[in-house]
This record gives structure tokens, sequence and C-alpha cells, in this order.
């Protein structure tokens, strides 16, 4: 059991739990709007399990991204209710509230971008949001995009994945008015600069209002789909 | 009075006035939710002011960016109702009408990081959304921020502009819990790469779900806040 | 007169006019389809002047490219039948004869591409080709771009100029069979690293078979497109 | 088999086989020359399978690329007829049929980009068009390729492939007329830039009208040819 | 037992011990204020063995930087008193003295920059400083670092280490007046050009006064933090 | 008169001077060691003026870099014993008192280093440091710096500037004990990038514990120091 | 009169003029084959004027590069026999000894390379070789080039100028076993990077045994083939 | 035994040995003054066989650059007189003629540098060269540099071979006057982009008249050493 100061109100006392290697933010549900997110690289299956059970033991959801196979079993063993998806790396226990009334859209240029499509659809799922997935929409043959406008315009907000030239979110961004986040990927021939040509495409996108994550980042644009759902929500809760 | 089909609906006809140099947008009101806004640089005034002058005779409020003085002043006494403002490089006539219930805050880390928060500040006032300025918390004080903590979680989105190391968005990140739009700027000292450590800054934050445009894109993140504010008073609307 | 050895036969004598700080190629217009056109930076008016006159003493018409106003005057003065076009910087003395039945698409995603889209588009016509402009296609309202179709399939070679993300020759590219060349623009907001953007984007096309040139080398489009439209002329000749 | 909407027509219904993981291009054949062509990396060998079943069900020819020797095995067991090239890691099924009177010259610099080399050439062959290939011409044994001259010549397209400073092609782009498609590739010794540096020195070649693709880029050379082959022979069909 | 020359005055001989394969600099304790410090990778282990036997017999204290398992293992065999720490990579036999009422901070901002942070901390004990290690201090929760304000400033020096944005020196550089070492390393997601996003957030801090070594490089803080304390240290020597 | 809280004890109260477009941080002087300094592009001649008003009349020093001459001008009108250099660009007010016992070299390699030079050498004469110049000693004629010698180890710490290879702070790092601290600059024949050649040079440097500053950066280097000496100095006052 | 030190003998005195705010390496010649050369940028024409005086006073002659034509005007006052050469912006006075038996080909690809040949070329011949010059020998006709094959193997060492590819040195060191220093330009259409792209064809040449200086620095070629004509001549000397 | 045209004489007949995978240049040796050399990378073992059976005929000498062991084992079997030398990786049979009276120093930094050193070094002795080897006189340690002296004097050229900062270079050039050909590694901590740092500096170094290799181009610094080392040996002859 963690050594860890109880439950401290912030600006009196810290706020977190000390962990030694470890520094848990637990106030960051209430600040942010969602727990503390454990990122698994770089640290050992142990410490993980460490930080998870910090954020259980104060009844809070645990996500732990880019979770590789080896550690997920090695945690699986130690954890009860311990779930983990092996495409998008993503290992949990328990999620957040439903969100009301709020769907997301994610939305792909290609097959091989389909793991941060994952990363990024069910890291929404995890924080409440519903999900609508359109996959396969590359701008090379416009008719299977433009086949899509009406689920396109049916989401509160959508996350957009390409890689190459990265010419998919442009299209979106001007047949939608809703949020649109726009995912780099590092799908490409030849020379793409890891993914920064795709990235270069969204910065400089002919459609206005478009944002930016960084490359195969799908959690960050999930992260920041929440952002917007819990603003969106706050209409509808004071509504009823 | 330039040549002009007739108000096409979409998906019948075209839905765009042909000006020969310029295919003028008309629909995208509908679709995107706010008028084609005229980019200013590379354009002359007598094209920017038959652009201008389409969309009035649609009644669509109309907005320059990166307009030049001389071709203010040019503007200036061929439109009436026409205003400039300087600092911002923007002209406008009209304004979209103001959006329910939604605040923005634009948060500048320094002062020299001002005219790129007075384009966001003032393309959001355009386009309706009620903005509150909040200026030069650079984190090497920490103190000036850390001042400013409610009125930072009063709004319900927040544009972050920081050049130098950017900093500033990683810790207000991690303060609340709102949409926040990051904006790098070319300020710094010595090699900063035109602003691309700014922006590699904010695409590799700490604090999760930011997202960023591009660099010194005042007006883009204005436009993502306005995509933003939308979906947020649809909520307001149906409670209405 | 300059000094020149007479008409030589290649792999015989050198087949150059030997002007001492230049040595202009008399036989390109055998060897490479089109007579040496002259590059005008960097070279001073009295230089162009005398490798015009040489041209133009071998009876070979003469293309002088980002030819200033200053230099273009001074030309003028020395050269009947000079012509001169300030925006495509394009100075010309005579033609080469018109390719039989083929038309080059010069196709621009915005207003600011213009200029390239110009450099194109004369220089293809000065090379005897039928040009057909297609302007302000952008993919940000695809509807535009939609209703030129027809249009588009009519043409024999497409160049595509467009700047920022660079999505419209992709979609270009999905919708005709004929070759496609894209050329790369400065045009953007923030950080594009002068064109690079655009160009990668194009390198990285999800459509098939599009090749590039150098950015903003509106020349370069023209004359790969004469290569092309001297190759299908073959095909014509042959039958008459 | 795949559920797929029946063969439509493009404009009134969708034009693709929806496969879930994938929207097969139908139309593509149609629209641009070439039915669609499956790359082979980011894809499982049942997902390659399924694509393939639905184009050949569609009576389309089938080409795979940058395919590895597993795949291919897994493939080879459940598709008649499938054929495997290992240097060049194409898979095929049937081919498209012979253009007429056209010749593609495939010039490789260096022993080293011969796998470049034959993946534009098989390419071209499983497209219809005659190749002939000339290999090991690097300029810094001139006489080898002056000796090539003729054959260069006969040529009606030529792609030039080469790495280290890709001086190849623009010494054979000052020797022909034909349409000229340059591949750079990653063979050099130090500091390359993994072929930026072949790269840049075809995008800036001092031989007129040259056109680049991305690098190592051998299929999108060749599809590129396809492009001009067809308007090339659109004079032959004319003719007979 | 190599050859080498007698121990020499610095002027007169040459001060350094040739082993053919290396010249081990003898003088540098004196001139530098730390014996030469073997670098591992690129020499063998029977090379390590030499250098670090010639040093011995001098009686100056030896440290071996990125030395691997296999090598460690190698030398422990041939040396007394060797000792090895395998998260850190280092390997030394003996210490330099005790530096005299100077301790220097260790602060690290997240679990991943762990291991550098121990080079630098383990280094800086090696060469005789008292070190407060202070970690997982990010700045997406800033009540964790404000908490830990009195240790910080109990400090002579600081060394700083982040990855990502790099946010947390310029924060600390604000709350502090001792000398500040930033120490960029290569944690983050997507794109960060491999920790350059990190150094050029340090390099350009809008806190002053702050220096940088090469990212990941603790080692190199470490003996910037020597050269400091050294000087510190001349002060109160002086006193007694 | 600029509005301004009444001088505010922090942690209690902001500790900053809210002058609506700047937050002057008046704590800075106890947190830091030195009191704000204000970069003066970007700002106006009032603007800066008004800040400087609100130091002096918290009997703080006053410093404010890459002032050019016009606003130097205008600011001497207006403040009374307000001094400028041009070379260096540096205006101030007042001088922190003297640090004792502290001797700073400020090494340069060329002639064309000298303006960053003497921003390092002004800048630290004002925070209160004895500076020793020592100029034009590049290594191409080893002689003259070997000749320097004993004026560099007299010195308690060193600032080393150089353009071109920065192979200068290499050479001194090997034959001095104390800090010392690089600055690249810009100087150098054809492709440098900017400067970064110079700070590769020193990131990489073989002689260990150098620290280094952003291209051109003579303020931050100086600060650097500045922060050093009060380190050295506190051993000095213990003593006394 | 500038404060000089005695003519010292090297290792005894320090063997430089110090002239405060630069030390003039008088020992250069003696070391380096060459006396010092000024470069002109960066410094005064009163500190070009002491340190040429400096020279001359000791019967070295003097070069100065990159110098503009306004110093040019103001030294011409004060030095009798100073020369100046607009095209190439260097300055002189006397010249090296004429070296026996030695001719430098310095051969350009373009007209646009011409100012970076002068450099080279008369920097050459200040140094006393014989120069002989080859322009506009682009490999866009190669029979220009093939023409100047006797001249080329005449030379005793070859300096050859590109911008663009570059492929010009590569085709040359296929043709000549002398020695052969690439100089790379900024000469080129659209994206180049700087020359980089010259410089990065020139490094990855196939031809072996080529060289490489700076972008644009042909006096760097120029004094590199001073270097291997002073060895040339040894032999030479050694015969008579 | 390979399909070879009998012993042409150039400008008659091709003058190579066309293998179809190859077309060897057997005209090399006489045009440039050392046979073709064989680069093994990318090559089978066969096809390097059988280059060097064709130029073992023509009684050229064979030099295979960059061979792993494993090929160099399978030549061993097949080729009498063939010897490796694995740290170089260097393959050979037979060796050019010695040249007269000429010493090549290759000077590396450190103990990481030696492979690119020798195969520098190497590849000089089978060219025909005296080979001195100066080995870990880094800048750090002057001292052991300037021991050095004398014998970087007698040599006739100097390679100099360093990564990291690469100030041995600039040093080492203003200490000779022999040609001094500079070779950057990719040694270093931290970023130094491949050894494009220690490239920088030696394309900028402060010493004149250096010139540059690619980086770790052991072998072509060596192929450029002997050409200057023929025209050297031109006058030695003439003596005779």
């Amino acid at each position: 059991m963690p050594r860890r100061p109880r439950a401290p109100k912030y600006a009196h006392t810290p706020g977190y739990a000390d962990l030694d290697f470890a520094k848990v933010d637990l106030d960051r549900l209430e600040r942010c709007g969602a727990s503390e997110v454990i990122y698994g690289p770089g640290k050992t299956a142990p410490q993980i399990l460490k930080i998870a059970q910090t954020l259980q033991a104060e009844k809070q959801p645990v996500l732990i991204t880019r979770l590789d196979a080896a550690k997920a079993r090695s945690l699986k063993k130690s954890l009860r209710r311990f779930t983990y998806d092996a495409p998008s790396q993503l290992g949990s226990m328990g999620a957040h509230p439903s969100i009301q009334s709020f769907t997301l859209g994610v939305c792909a240029a290609g097959t091989s971008d389909l793991p941060v499509a994952e990363e990024a659809a069910r890291t929404a799922e995890f924080f409440g949001m519903r999900v609508e997935r359109i996959t396969d929409v590359g701008v090379a043959g416009i008719h299977r995009l433009l086949a899509q406008q009406e689920r396109l315009r049916a989401c509160d907000c959508l996350i957009v994945i390409a890689g190459m030239e990265a010419a998919l979110p442009s299209v979106v961004g001007g047949l939608v008015a809703c949020p649109l986040i726009a995912v780099p990927t590092r799908v490409g021939y030849g020379w793409h600069m890891e993914g920064l040509g795709a990235m270069l495409g969204m910065l400089n996108s002919c459609a206005s209002g478009m944002t930016v994550v960084n490359i195969d980042n799908g959690f960050g644009a999930a992260y920041a789909a929440l952002r917007i759902a819990r603003i969106a929500a706050k209409g509808h809760k004071a509504r009823s």
C-alpha cells in the first residue's frame, strides 16, 4: 500500500499522492475533467500497477495508453476488472460516466490509419462519449466521402485522421460546421518526414477552424474532444 | 456589379458566385457556420472590394484578415460601414449574431504576443463571442498567472498564445477543464526556427487535450473557438 | 554581332554559339523539342540581349523567364517584336508552332496562386499548346471543383497549382485519367517551410501517378507538358 | 463473399464496394485509367485477399505493391493465377491490355538502384507498356551513357532512377525530347538525408521539363507513365 | 603495463600517457578540476581497462560513462573496487574528495526522465557533491512543483531535466536565484525531433540565465555543476 | 503615473505591478537575484518608459536589451541618468551593487563576434561583475590563444563567444577549470544555418562541463554568470 | 601607427601584432603558406585599414574578401597601390610570387555562377597561380562540356562551381585525374535550401575523390588549391 | 567468364565491360588515375566476384569498400590473393604502384574515429601512398596535439578525422601549409544530426583552405589525396 497523504484540499495541502518515483495528481479529475491518465512507455509494470491502485483507491477510473502486451498480461494478474485492447494498446479499469447527447465522429482516411483511429475512439468511449466510426474515405475517390455527408453532419465533433498529403480534413472541414480535430499519421510512401508532411498539411489547411494534435496522437485528440463535450454538456445540463 | 449565378441551392447548382478571378463560396455560412472570410495578402484592393460586395449583396457579414493599411484606406472609400483595426490588421463590415452564454478567454504570455492575441480576440468578437483578455502572464513569474485562476476557470474556452518555450499553455492546461487552443508565435531570442520551437512545445505538451493551430494564426484559433461555441450553444438553444 | 561557329552538326562540331560569357545551345531545339530558354535573374540586360539575338539569328523563338520590368523595358528598346507580360514575368519573341489537338488545363487552387498559374499557362502558349484556365477551385468548398468535372476531363494534360495543404491535386487526380503535373506554391498561413508543406503533400498524394516540379516552377511544369504534348502529337501526325 | 452494392453508376450511387475495413473504389478503372492498386504494408494477408477477390469479381486486374514474401505465400494459397516477384515486391493477377505503340525506357544509374527500377518496370508491364531497361549508366563514366543515346531516343517516355547526386536525369534530359520522370533513391555514402539529396537535385535540374516522384517510388513513376501512354495512344487509336 | 612517459611537467613534456590507441590526459585533473572521464561506447573492454589502470596508477579516480552491462561485467573481473550502476550506466573506482558546503538539486519532470537524472546525480556524487533529488514535478499539475519551493531554494545549483515541451525549467528559473542547468530529454509523444523540441524550449526560455547541455547529457550537466561548485568552494576555502 | 497595487508581499498579494499591457514582476529581484530586465523589441518607447518608471519607483536598477537607437533617443528625453551604448544596444539606469571578488572573462573568437561580446560584458558590468575582455583569439592561430592562458586562468567564470566552427570554447574548456558558458554567433561563410553550426559544435564539445545559451544571446550568458557569481559570493560573504 | 610587438619568433614570443580589436597573425605566411587574409564583412573601413597597414609594414601582400564598394572607396584614399574588383568583391595590395608550372582550371556551370568563379579565380591569381577559366558548361547540353575535355585535362587542379543539381563536378570528376574542388552555389529555381541541394549533390558524387567547400566559398576553394599547388611545386623546385 | 567487348579505345568503342547488371569502367584507370573501386553494399557476393574478375583479367588492382565479413568469406573462396581487413571493411587484390616521395598523414581526434581513419589509411596504402597515423589528439587536451607538430609538418597532405564539434581540423589547419582534407564522423553525445554538426564545423572552419568529404567517408578522402599525390609526383617524375 503506497504511502500517501490523506485526501488533501488543493491550495492548503499538495493534492497528490507521493509514491516516491511518481507524484499521482489526485486533483486532476476536478481541475481538468478527467483523472490522470498513465502513459505506459518508460514505466515498469510494477510502477504502473502502483499508480493504478492509487487511482482506484481514490475511486477514479484508470486508463493506460501505449501499453504493450507483456505489461498488459502482468497487470491482468494483479488487477481485477482490468481490460486490454491490443490494436489500440489501451488498458483500462472502469470508465467515466456517459456524457449526455454528444456524438464524436472518428474519421480515418485509410486502412493503415486504423490503429490511431482506434486509440482515439476507445479513449473517447472511456471518457463517456458516443463514437461514430467512418473509415477509408480518402480523397482519391471523393465519391466515397461525399456518400458519408449526412453521417458527418450528424456528429457534434469530428476527429479526422490522415497520413500522406492529409487532404481529407480540409475537404471535411469545408463540409461541416462542428469542431474538427485533425490527427496526422506516419502513413506514406517515400519521404514524408515521419508524418510531418501530413501535419504541415493540416496546419496549413484552407478549411478554417481546424485544430491539430501531434503525429499519431489519437489519445490527445480524444482528450481535446472531451474538453469540448463537457462544455457542450453544460448547456444540456442547465436545461434539465 | 459582378456576374453571379442567381442564389443557387447546393447540390442542384454550384452554390458560389463566379467572379472570374475568384469563386465566392456563398454556401459556406450554411455549411460551416460562418461566411467566407477574405484573406488579404496576394489580392488587390479592387479584388477584395468585389468579393466584399458580393458577400454584402447576399446579406453576409464581411471579415478581411491580414489587411494592410493601404488597402484598408482604399476600401474605406468604397464601402460604407467598413471598419479597420490596425494592430490586428482586420477589416470588417457587419458581424455575426451574438452567441448565447459563451465566454472565450484570450490569454497572451507577453506583450510581444499582443498582435496575435488581438487578431484572435477581434475575430472572435466578429463571430459573436464574448471575449475576456488576460495578458502578460508568462511563467517566469508564475504568481502573475496563479492570480488569474478564477478568471481562467470562468471561461468556456481558452485561446493561449505564447512564443519562446511556450510553457504557458501547459501550465494553464493543468489548471482548467475547458477546451484549450494553443497559438505559437515567432517571439524569441536567438534560434527558434521562426516559432517552430513554440509549436513543438505545444504539440508535446504534458497537459492533455490541448490542440494547436499554425504559428501566429490568431484567426484560425478564433474560428476553431467558433466551431466549439456553436456546439455549446446548441444545448442552450435546445433548453429555451 | 557575337562571334559564333557556323551552324555545327552535333557530334562533329560543338553545336553551340560561344559568346564568351555563355555558350548558347543551338542544338537544343532539335534534341529536346524547344529552343534554349533564357533564365532572367543573374544576367544583365545586355547579356540577355546578346543571347536573344543569337537565337533570333538562328530563327529560333525566344522566351525569357523571371524577367523583371526594368530589364524588360531595356530589351524592348533593342528588340523588335519583343513582348512582355508583367504578372508572369515572361518576355518573348516569336513562338513555337501550334501543337495539333492538345489541350492543357491549368488549374489553380486560389487567387494567390495566379502568378504561378500564369507562368505555366503563357509558357505553354509560347510552346504552341492550347490552354484552358480553371481558377479558385480549392477544396474547402468542394462543390466549386465538382462543378468543373467536365472541363477537367476534356483536357489532355493537367497542371494543378496549389499552396497550403495542397489537397487539390489529390482530389483532381482521383477524378481524371490524363497526365497530372503538380506545382506547389509558397502560399500559406504561418509555418509551411516556404512551400515545402505543399510539395510534401503532392509527393505523398494518395492519388497515383501524379508528378511534381519544384516550388513556384510554373515554367518547368509547362515544359514537362510540352514533352507530353509532343509524344501525343506523334500519334496524330502519324495518322495524317 | 463481401457485401457489396451492385455495380453502381457514378453520381447516382456510391460506386465502391464497402468491405467495412475498406471501401474498394470500383470506378477507378473508368475514371483514372487503371483499377485500384493495393498497397501491401499495414494490411493483413486476409484483408489483401478480400480486396483482391472483390476486384477479381469485377473482372479488374489486381496489383499489390510492397508485398512482403510471407504475405505473398499466404495469398498464393488462396488465389489462382497469382504471381509474385521478390526483388520488386510486386504481386499480381492478370494485367491491363497492351498499350499500342508505346515504349517506356527505365534507366537506372547504378546496380543499387535496381530494386526501384524493377518496381517501375514491372508495374509498367502490368499496365500494358513495353519496357526497355537501361542499367548502370551513372555519369562518373559518361561514355557508358553516351553509348546508349540511340536506345534512349527510341523511347516514348523515360523513367530515370538515381541516388547520390542524381546527375543522371539532368544529362539524359539534355539528350532527349520525350517526357522524363525522375525517381530519387536512398543510395549514397554518408549524409544524404535518406534520398533527399537526390530529390533536391532532380527538383533543381538544369534540364527543363523533368518531373519528379517521391523517393524510391518506382510504382508512382510507372503510373505517371501510364497516364502519358494513354494520351499518346489516343492519337494512335484515332488513326486506325 | 602500458608504455608511458614519466610524469611530465606541462609545457616541457607532453603531460599524457601514450597508449598507442589513446593518449590519456594526465594533466586534466590539475587543469580542469577532474581526472579524464572514459566514454564507454566505441571502446572495447580491454581498451577501457588499460585507460582505467593508467589513471589508477596515477592515483586518479576513474569514471566510465554510458558503459553497457557486458563490458561492466568484464571490467569487474579485472579491477578491484570497481562498482557499476545499471540504470545510469556508470562505472567507477574511487571518487573525488567531497566538496565543502555545496548542494546540487537534480530535478526531473517525469518518471521517464529518471535515467538521465540518475546519470547526473551519480556523476555529481562521484565528483564530491551532495545531491538532492526532486522527481515527477511536471507543470501539468503545478501544485506538485509549488510544494517543493523550499527544497529548490535550499540548493546551491539546480540541474533541471525535462522532455516534451520542457516547461519545467522555465517555471523553476522564475522561482530561484541559483545557477540552473537544463537538460533536454527524448521523452515525448509524436513528433519532437528526438528531443530537439525540449532543447529549443530551454534555449528560448523566458526565465533568464538558464544554460543548456545536449540532449540526455546528464553527465555534462553534472560536470558543469562541478565547475560551479569549485568556484563556490574557493570562497569557503579562503575563509577557513 | 501607472496604476499599481501597493508593494505587495509575495504569497499574500500578487507581487507585481499591473500596467494593463504588462505585469511588471516586482518580486523578481528577490526571487532571482536581479530586477526584471526589459526586452526592447516589440515594445513601443512609451511602453518601455512606463515599465522603467515603475521599476525606478521601486528603487530597482533598469536594463533594456536590444534597444534600437531611435527608442533610446526617445527615452533619453524622459529619463534622467539614462545611458545608452550603441554597439551592444543596451540602455540602463543605475546598476546592481558590485559583487565581491568575482572576475568574469568575456572571450571572443573574432572581431565580428564583438557586438555579442559587448552585450555580455556590459550586462555583466550592470549586474556588478568585474569583466576581463579577451578578443580575437580564434584557433586558426592557436599561439594567440596560448599566450592568454594566464589571463584565462585568473577568471572565476568564462563566457566564450564564437561563430563558424566554434572550436574556441573546446580548446579553452580544456585549459581551465572554472565554469564556462558558450555563446554561438551567426558569423560564418556560406551555409551555417544562421549559427546553428556553431551551436551544434558547442553542444557536442569534447571539453566536458561547458554549457550553452542561444545564438547571439550575450545577455543570457551574462545572467547565467550572475547566478554563478552570487553563489560564489555567498562563500566570501560567509567568511567576512 | 599600431602598437605591435617586434617581429617575434614563434614559440618564444606570441608571433602576432596586437591591435587591441584584432590580433594580426604575422606567422601565418610561414606556417600556412599565405599571409592572413582580411574578411571584409563585420569590420569597419578604419579597422581594415589598420590591419592592412600592419601586414604591409611586414612586407606581406594584402587580400580583402567580400569587400563592399563603399569600404573599397574609403581604402583607396588611404592605401597606395590598392586595387578593387567589384564583381568578385576582392581588394588587394601586392601579390604572392608566381607558383612555378601550375595551372588551375576554374570551371563554372552557368552564367549566374560567375561571381563565385571570379572570387576563386582572382584569389588564385593573387596567390600566384595561373588560371584557366571555363564557363557555361552545364550538363543540360553535355556536348558543350565534352568539347572542353582537352582544356580540362591540361589543368593541374580544377575548381568546379555549380548550383542547381550540381551535376557538373560529377561528370568532370569522371573525365580527369587531377584534384577537384567543388563549390556549391545558391543558384536554383524554387526550393533548394539556399544551395544545400547543390552541396548535397557534391558530397554524394558518384565520381570519387572530389572534395567540397562551403556554399559560394570561391575564396576557400582557391586557398585549398594553393595548398595543393605548393606541394606540387616542391617537386619542381627539388628538380631545379 | 563474363561477356566483354575487347579492350576498346575510348571515343571509338564504349570502353567498358558490359556484365548486364553492371558496366565495368575499364578506362577509369587511365582517365582518373585509379581503377574502378567496387562499393560493396547492395551487391551480392557473386556480382562482386564477377566485377573483380573482370578487373583482374584487365590486370587492374581490385578494391572493395564497405564489404561485410560474410561476403568477404565468400570471395576468399573464389579469389586467390584476396585479403580482407575487418575494422576498415576493405577487401583487395593487388595494389597500385607506390607513389614516389609522398607521405599522407591520417589524423584522428579520438578512439571512436578509428574505423573511419583506418578506411582512409588502408585505401591510401592500396593506392600506393606512404601513411603516417596520428591518433587521439582531440583539442580538449591541446598539449597532446602540439606535441605532434613536427610529425604533422612532415606530411605532404593531411586527412583529419573528427566527430563532435570537429575543432581538430581548424587547429591543425592553422599549424600546417599542406593540403588538408577533413572527414566528419557520427561520433558525439546527444544531438548532432548524425555527424552534420561535425560537417558544419568543418565547412565553416576559420582555418582557410580546408576541404571536406561526406560523413564517415574515409575512402573518399583517400581518393582525394591520391589525386593530389599524383600531381605532386609529376614534378618528381619530371625531375628524374
